[in-house]
This record gives structure tokens, C-alpha cells and sequence, in this order.
């Protein structure tokens, strides 16, 4: 099995190549080889018993060799991301349509149709607090960002009607606990209050305690790609989106949560309030109703608890080197 | 006032630029310079008071001229059709996607954001024969062109929210009775079977009588693209699309209404199923329930028999002598 992962250089995208190098299959089969593309050349992960070819470019105009003869998996979770594309209309234009419109062309010069798991997002909706969308929901994006990816899901769907592509959309909710540091990105607090007390620092606020956001753990958000890589899609028909089961919290509950495994921790969280903030993810559908995810084999979330625990098992202390040596 | 007709040589931009040049005004506000914008140069609309400019081109690679400065008002009307999107891949991403593109590049250059009216199409809609889709349906498109109509609905309305462009969206019906000749879209039957008989021409039937088809006039799209050039859009929000209220009617309905007009004309229709038409059409919807269109002021429809009457008072006489001269 040939498996391609465009965006290979980002957060998702290098834990979803080291799964794949530790466990050296994908839904059963044997990898033969892996593909990582983005805009500078992605790390190799470790382990991998298979070649891994490392390779960077502009996704508008993907080189043949990202997407090669063969190639049965391509993982394009490559984006601008919603501050970048709010910011710059050409850029997240240019990439988030573009070249999704150009990873399309590189399938169709396939001889078979490879399946291709996409990360849309819940940016594509709009709802705010009181929101439980349910699987059919409208999406009536209030950003460029949710707009490129909600037209992305429309050509991904008929290239799979069409037989280019066999596509499955998953729309992550707002991933958290992120490593890295605290940045412009208005989602940025959901990650910060808890990562940064679990690395002794300080964390601001800006939104209420009753504040529900709908989120993810990156140790969630890779099972489902790797299931929606390996899934049967002939039931989905026409509609290639899923709306996965993530959960619906509360701030307070997540601050509950880091306690719970870090006892004392949220007293490093200062409430700053900010409308600024609070006026654009307010936007945010605060909760889904998902149902069409679990009978597709998207397996339930985690308790908030193992979603923190996961993070200092998995990136506490990357991110704490990464803090010291920067 | 300066109003811009792209896709002006079609069917409906004719219609719309007849309408302009018998008001000489638009919305109250008096016309000065309308330019019309095709493939190949539109005609100019008879008796016009004001300078017509008349000009030809790729939309994709849309010249300044056609949005020039100081343009009020755009109507968006051209389109690669179903048939030829589902036919040509890249064509209909060309100028379905791209062009839109490049209309929304153009309208940004303007030193005020034009109101721009596009025709969207129940294309975008999948659903069949039990389907009435509320104002929030979900968009799941059957074919390309359904899918790239609800991705340049997306691009329109992101770039209303920047404040590139003023949007209105109109998910236009099944647009009967069209002039012309019987041609190979799926939908031709539908305006074929009122048309040919009110010719004294015979027709054919693929699907049985109780098949139902969301339908609308040319004299009420015309109707509807001139009052979403002209309204007060503050309280559309993001969401700038319209399903206006068009009237789902069983092919039986009609051919009652032709003969009300036209006694005994359905006589000349012939019933001959055609599993592969109705295979297609049949996933169309069949009817919608639109609310929110009227109180934005989008006028109720006529009756079929009054559709009937328009078409022998606005068309007959000039599909004949064009069938006559072919």
C-alpha cells in the first residue's frame, strides 16, 4: 500500500506518518511506501520500516512525485489555516481551493481512484452557544477559511461521484491540547489553559467559564483519519461528510478536568475577558448531534481527564524541550 | 446607474436586459450605461435610452471592461450548463468556478461593493420525488454543476461577509417554458411538452404523469433577478441565498393547464418512459418550502395557466419564426 500525506509537515500530519511507522499497516495492509509533502520538507518519522519520501512544494501546483503512480491513501489535511486566510484572501484562495482543485487532477491521472481522507472543520458552520447542529446542518461559514473548506467538500464529493476519488470529509472539531505556544489564532485560549499550566505558566481567559466549545484530542482526531483511510465508503452515497463524535465542553469543565489529573493546576489560569475574542468564537457551533459518525465506525471520544492525560503522555515534554531551547 | 449582464446573450440575460432597456431604470434609480457580457457579443435590447455596451469574452479571464468603473449593479448569470459540466470536467470548473472568481476579483477593484445577483439552481439540491426542502436544506449535489454552483454560492457570500461585493443567491427552479428546440438535457422534456404542442409539434414524455418538477416562468425568474438587484439586503446576514417561491407541479398539471389555453394541445404529447431520464430527473427535488424569500419581498408565482399564457404571449411567435427559418 502507497500512502501519501499532504500537509506531512504539520501537527496532524506528523502524528498521523509516526502511526503509520509504528504500526507499519493501514486497515490491514502492508505499507510499501510513504509520501510526505508540504511547504518545507516534512521530518521522517521513526521506525519506519518502509521508504518514506520527503518532499516540499506549493500544493497549487503539486509536483507529480507527491501524488506517484500507485498511490492507493492520500491523507490532505494541507491548508491556510482561519487567521492566514482571513488575513490573506489570495493566499487561502490559492491553497485551500486551488490546491485541492490540483490534488484532484493528480488522482484522476490514477489508474485506480485512491481513497482520500480530507480535514474540513467545524469553521465551515455557524451557530454559536446555543447551537447542536445535526449531521444535515447547512454550513453558513463566518469565515474565508470555513468557506474554502465547505467548497473543498463539494468538489472532493462530485470528484468521488465521478469515480476520480473515493472521498471521506471528516470536520475536526477545534483539536486540542495542541503543543507549540500560545498564538494569534482566536481558538488558541482552548489549547493555552491547559497546556500552558502543565508546563508551570501562566494562561489568560478571555471567554466565561459556561463557555462550550466542540473539541478533539489530536489522539482522537488520528484514529478517525486512520479509520476514514480504511473504511468501506459504499454506503455514504452523495455525502462524503462526517460530522465525528467529538465533545461538547464547557471551559469550566476542561479547567475541572486538568485539576482532576494536575491537582491545583487551573489556579494558573487568569480570567481575562476579551470581546474581541469572545465575539468570534461565539460564532462557533458550540455542540453536534452526531449520528451518521458511530454506525460508520468513528469510535467514540475520550472523558476530558484522558484527553489531558494524553497530552503529557504524548507532547508535554516535546513541547516543554521545544519551549526551552526557543 | 451602471449595470453590468454577464451570460448576456442567454435565455434570461436577454429577458433582463429587454426589462432594463423598456424601464430605463432600476430599483427607482434612473440607468446610465448598461454593458453586456458573452461568449459571443449579446444582441443589443431594443429601444434602450441609455449607452449599451456589448462585449465578448472568457469569463475566466473576465477583461476590466466588463465590470467597469462605477458599476452599481452585476448580474452574474453565466454558466456552463448541467449537460456540458457533467460532459467537460474542467470547462464547467472554468467558468463555474474560476469565472466566479474572476468576478469577485473584478468587483473588489470597484471603489464600492456592487450588489451582485447570481443564478444558483435547484441543481445544487439533491432529495427525489418526496422531497420539500426547507430554507436550510443542505446543498448535496447530484452533478458537477450542481456542485460548482454551491461552491461559487459559498465564494459569493464569503466575499458579501468581506465587504468585496453585496450578494444575492437565487436558487432558481426549473426555468419553463424555454424557447428553442428539444435538446439532450435531462430537464428539456419539461418545457418540451408545452412548447411543441402550442407549436402544433408533437412531443415526447419520459417519465409518467404524476411526476412532479419545481418549476418557475421566465416572466417571474426575470421578476425575481430585477428585485434582488434592487433590495435592502441588511438583514440577509451570511446566509445570501434564496430559494424563491416557485410552484411544484406534476407533468399531469401542466399538460391540464396547456389544454385549458389550448384546447386538446396534450393531445400531441406522447407517453414514452425513458428509464434513463427518469433516473436523473428523479433525483431532483421535487418541491421546497420557501419562507423566508417573501418577507425580502421575492413575489408568489402565477398560476400554470397564466406560465402558459407568458410563454404564447412573450415567445411563440419567435420560437416559431426561428423554427421556421432553421
Amino acid at each position: 500500500m502507497h500512502i501519501t500525506i499532504l500537509g506531512g509537515a504539520g501537527f496532524l500530519g506528523r502524528k498521523v506518518a509516526a502511526r503509520l511507522a509504528a504500526e507499519g499497516a493501514l486497515g490491514g495492509c502492508r505499507i510499501s511506501s510513504l509520501t510526505l509533502f508540504d511547504l518545507a520538507a516534512p521530518p521522517q518519522p521513526d521506525g519506519a520500516t518502509f521508504p518514506v519520501h520527503s518532499l516540499a512544494g506549493d500544493l497549487a501546483e503539486l509536483p507529480p512525485a507527491a501524488i506517484p503512480p500507485g498511490t492507493d491513501v492520500v491523507f490532505h489535511l494541507a491548508a491556510v489555516v482561519s487567521s492566514a486566510a482571513e488575513a490573506d484572501y489570495e493566499l487561502g484562495r490559492r491553497v485551500n481551493v486551488r490546491g485541492t482543485d490540483a490534488v484532484i487532477d493528480a488522482c484522476r491521472r490514477l489508474a485506480a481512484p485512491p481513497r482520500l481522507v480530507f480535514t474540513s472543520s467545524v469553521a465551515s458552520f455557524s451557530g454559536g452557544q446555543d447551537a447542536v447542529l445535526a449531521d444535515d446542518a447547512r454550513q453558513v461559514p463566518a469565515n474565508s477559511y470555513g468557506a474554502q473548506k465547505a467548497a473543498a467538500e463539494l468538489f472532493l464529493a462530485d470528484a468521488s461521484r465521478r469515480g476520480m476519488l473515493d472521498a471521506v470529509l471528516i470536520r475536526l472539531p477545534t483539536v486540542i491540547v495542541r503543543p507549540g505556544r500560545p498564538n494569534k489564532a482566536a481558538s488558541s485560549f482552548v489549547s493555552a489553559i491547559l497546556r500552558e499550566p502543565l508546563l508551570g505558566l501562566p494562561a489568560s481567559l478571555p471567554v466565561p467559564d459556561d463557555f462550550a466549545v466542540w473539541v478533539c484530542s489530536p489522539r482522537r482526531a488520528v484514529e478517525w483519519l486512520l479509520h476514514a483511510a480504511a473504511m468501506d465508503t459504499a454506503t455514504m452515497g452523495l455525502d462524503r461528510g462526517i460530522n465525528p463524535p467529538g465533545i461538547s465542553a464547557t471551559v469550566g469543565q476542561m479547567l475541572e478536568a486538568l485539576d482532576s489529573v494536575r491537582p491545583g493546576a487551573s489556579a494558573l489560569v487568569e480570567r481575562r475577558p476579551d470581546p474581541a475574542v469572545a465575539a468570534i468564537v461565539g460564532g462557533w457551533p458550540a455542540a453536534f448531534a452526531p449520528v451518521r459518525a458511530r454506525p460508520l465506525g468513528f469510535t467514540a471520544h475520550e472523558s476530558l481527564a484522558e484527553l489531558v492525560q494524553a497530552f503529557i503522555d504524548d507532547d508535554l515534554e516535546d513541547t516543554r524541550r521545544e519551549r526551552n531551547a526557543g
